[in-house]
């Protein structure tokens, strides 16, 4: 296997864990290059992690010849441009999510990777989960039979600051994008409609802000299966992320891992583990094995399991549930 | 404890079954009359169970003076007119739900009920199951807090017949009333609006004849929680009845029962036993908490679980339900 | 169905619950006489059950011509010769265990049942309950391929009286001759040789009268598995009954019921409910299901599923346990 | 936090997979040389680990000064001389089980270890499985009160080949040898008396070599409680590793991770997934959670969690274990 050479842009929480999955991965990846405009200690960085490579500008990163694949995981707003310029670069690309908040920007960074034909897969991590994929190839094998209600619940364990949903984009945007592309992985179909309902009723300052907090919005799919999605952004007990998939065989669902399987047994009843909270823990190895597969797909050259399209189609049903939301009527999903 | 002298009318097969949890239930019941129009077998029942009086007119064993309370259990079109007599008569009843097809029916045989003083209680048998009710208990002592999400899946194991199905009054009324209902108990608030959608998945037979056999529902409480329901009629692994409350400060939720508690290891993973599909079987005991708890209510003279306003209520919201399908949009619940 | 005339002699806890089984199994047995000696309200529980004949004296009963067979619930040292009594009168016979505290004066009893060709159903409930059965099921299936390590755990709630203790035979006659049988029941082969360890971990004063309260058998078969059994007398959880077959091609076992299957899931972690704690709740079905099935084997003329035999094994094996405990060392089964 | 210089001696499965482990660890250990007299491409794993010494003689990397610590992942037969020579270096040292074979060439290798004030920790890796130590935890801190009974089992997928039993010590020394360990760490107590059963019921060809593949052991403890392992060289469906403590407060018992969390239902019942047959996987957090606390232990000077003497007790068990299956009675453990 010849090992790719790829560099970081963006070291913030959720680069400096790529970085760390990337050198850990160390028969499929090199890391040649880092790259970070406001990075104090990039310098240890690159050298803890032994890449030859640093630099504050971007751009320098993806037009070095040593690098073959980029990692983008700078802040939103930098996202489309950077995908663009490694596209135009000839680069292979690995971009966290979302590619961009307009819908324009979204479809014109796609045009030109696709102009440039290189690869491009979205962090949406969710998919790589073991618990979440299993239930993929169930449902894929048949083994369920047609899918005919999806359900997904989805809660944070604490709601972000009210600064970050000041700029969030809202819930919708924010945080059940996740679950808009976990709908459609799961049911191997597209939206059609959504209907949304919700409410700020875990902190009324972010009702203020014109966000919500909780929020239920159904789904009709192409297929003719319906669906339902739940979010909160505090479920106390942890990080609660759970799906299912009813069809004509069967059904299928998962439930959240814990920290460890024990059963405890008092006068008082049955205790088992937490869920754990922080999402890094949660999918410490959906992270790794998106990074896995990414190899895999430009190695093998096959396609990516998370797609460009996806990442717009996720966005457009963020945008329908918000308009929905705003309306109170069902709205049909524009792609 | 003195015993109540009950009388049932309608020997069908949920009529014979009350029939045999009233005789078991020897410290609170005494059978006094059995009165069905059709059953060939009645003067045999009346044997097997040592009831003294039976007959082919319901309106005789209201009135006999023996009898101190009745249990209708025939069919639906004639629960409200034998609410109405036996409330007359001073009896105290208890109902198979619904009470009546039309609304107004319903509000009449419940005026008819109050005017006389009398206690009704509903058939909602769901309210009294070992799970539900701990999910019960469990919101209504506040340790889950403020209920934010309420979610109920409801599935039945096959599909009655297209000839049932024409005369059923469609999913919401005839299936889904029992989680409208559900959803008022557990989050103990009313509906305000509920927005529904759904199809014929399993059998087009189903659609031909107007009717779905598949649907989702969401909810909006008075108290601002929001909701949801999903139904299907064909659950092939069994009786699936499941609940949710998530709140501010925990979450408690239901499983159903197995035939047994057996996990079973081999090369190809773990296996545990089937739900059990008959509803009979699913909800035994819960047949038989109703009635005892229609008798200690009766003993103490305190209210009933379920009275005949939840009823009530539980048609006005299948009924909105049926509008906003209908209409593809949101429905206020008009009480 | 013919139903089955029964009489039930000793009318304690069981002696109850057995009469008010049979008087709700109405399609099996009509309950024609009771006998106690010392049942004060034995005249209000025959009027309560609607049966015709009552004595204080066993042997009255037995000779009663109505009656088909007789269900023996009176104190331990009573049953071996009730036992003969009933069969000599050509009785078929439900009898609680123990048969006897002797081996030879159980020995004698089944000769004199076997004379007599009438059934003798032994009360091992566990083998009815619908766990047990289960697991007995998938080894008599084959399932599990050849059985090689049996495990059983029995705890139970609280540890009886210190006066019950003095004369309950001990541990291994009282407790672990249930576990005895069940690890006869799920191996389906002999034991050959057993090794006891124990001591009194809850309670000195139990050591103090020569008992123990926690204990742990090991077991090897005559099919060649091995296997082991323990016990406690105070379980603060409740009435903790497991078992697990291991075989060459998988494993089977089971969990305790739960008084609901809830999970409840705060910051605290998972919370499930009690197991519930009386036995009389733990089996309750297995009580009504044993009853069952007495009837099928007296009404198809086939074998019971305990027999005499079975509870002599179990008698010899904690005869052996005793013996191993005293001597501190294994002890080969003698029959 | 300074880093450890480590040199790893064994290039085996078991080397390597503790070599890319300690790569990973870049916070905690700096590889500094490798040493294997038999590795083909030693050479180009120092290359892939940048790992600036290599060397085909332990000891010449167990005297190089730039080394301050090393792990013995040799074959078992060098282990008690690596770790002399390693303790008269002044290195720390982690060394995988077994010592050695011998129980006075451990004392030896101890007294070695003890005279060089040098830390050893033994390669137990289960006291570090996220699932035993919680069990750990919730004895330590006194939840479930005193224990009574402890009650472990352990189960490999598969049996190793015919050539490696017949070096492999038997049983006892080569598989128990980790339930031993597991004993004494759950129970916080020595045991004083053990009695073995046990069989060749796999494979008759093990038997044949003097071996056993299915074994059960009942413990006693110098604390009063009491408890039994098993053991099976064949559990079809996986790496089957469970333990439970039962004590005067309450119980806490683990079950096994699965490869994921998913319920699966169909008419056939419900199923979940598979348990992870290879230990690398089943362990492989524990694998790299032993390498964090022998780093911790070493920079905050505390004692390792697995010291010689666990190694030397677990070894002085199985000893007694082999002795009491060949004399068919209990044996008291010397120490």
């Amino acid at each position: 296997m010849v090992k790719i050479r790829i560099g970081v842009i963006g070291l913030g929480r959720i680069g400096k864990m790529h970085l760390e999955n990337l050198a850990n991965l160390r028969e499929c990846y090199e890391v040649k290059g880092i790259a970070a405009p406001r990075t104090p200690n990039i310098a240890e960085l690159a050298e803890k992690y032994d890449v030859s490579f640093y630099t504050r500008d971007a751009q320098e990163l993806i037009i070095n010849d040593e690098i073959d694949a980029v990692l983008i995981a700078s802040s939103t707003n930098t996202h489309a441009e950077l995908i663009e310029a490694a596209a135009k670069a000839g680069k292979n690309i690995f971009c966290e999510k979302p590619v961009a908040e307009e819908i324009n920007d979204i479809k014109h960074a796609l045009q030109v990777v696709k102009d440039n034909q290189v690869k491009l897969q979205i962090g949406f991590d969710r998919r790589f989960d073991h618990n979440f994929r299993t239930i993929y190839d169930y449902v894929q094998s048949g083994k369920i039979g047609d899918p005919q209600i999806i359900r997904i619940s989805s809660r944070d364990p604490e709601p972000p600051s009210i600064d970050y949903i000041k700029v969030s984009g809202g819930l919708f945007n924010d945080m059940m994008i996740h679950d808009f592309d976990m709908a459609r992985y799961l049911s191997q179909s597209e939206v059609t409609e959504v209907y949304a309902i919700g409410d700020s009723l875990i902190d009324p300052e972010i009702g203020k802000v014109g966000d919500i907090d909780t929020a239920i919005v159904t789904l009709k799919f192409e297929n003719g299966a319906i669906g339902e999605i739940d979010n909160s952004r505090k479920a106390v007990y942890g990080h609660d992320q759970r799906a299912e998939v009813f069809g004509s065989k069967g059904k299928v669902e998962t439930d959240n891992d814990r920290n460890s399987n024990i059963d405890f047994e008092t006068d008082d009843g049955g205790h088992h583990d937490k869920i754990p909270k922080p999402f890094q823990v949660r999918y410490a190895q959906a992270y790794i094995d998106e990074l896995k597969e990414f190899y895999n797909s430009i190695e093998k050259d096959e396609s990516v399991r998370v797609s460009g399209t996806d990442a717009l189609r996720a966005a457009q049903l963020a945008q329908a549930a918000q308009k929905s939301l705003a309306a109170g009527k069902p709205v049909k999903v524009e792609y």
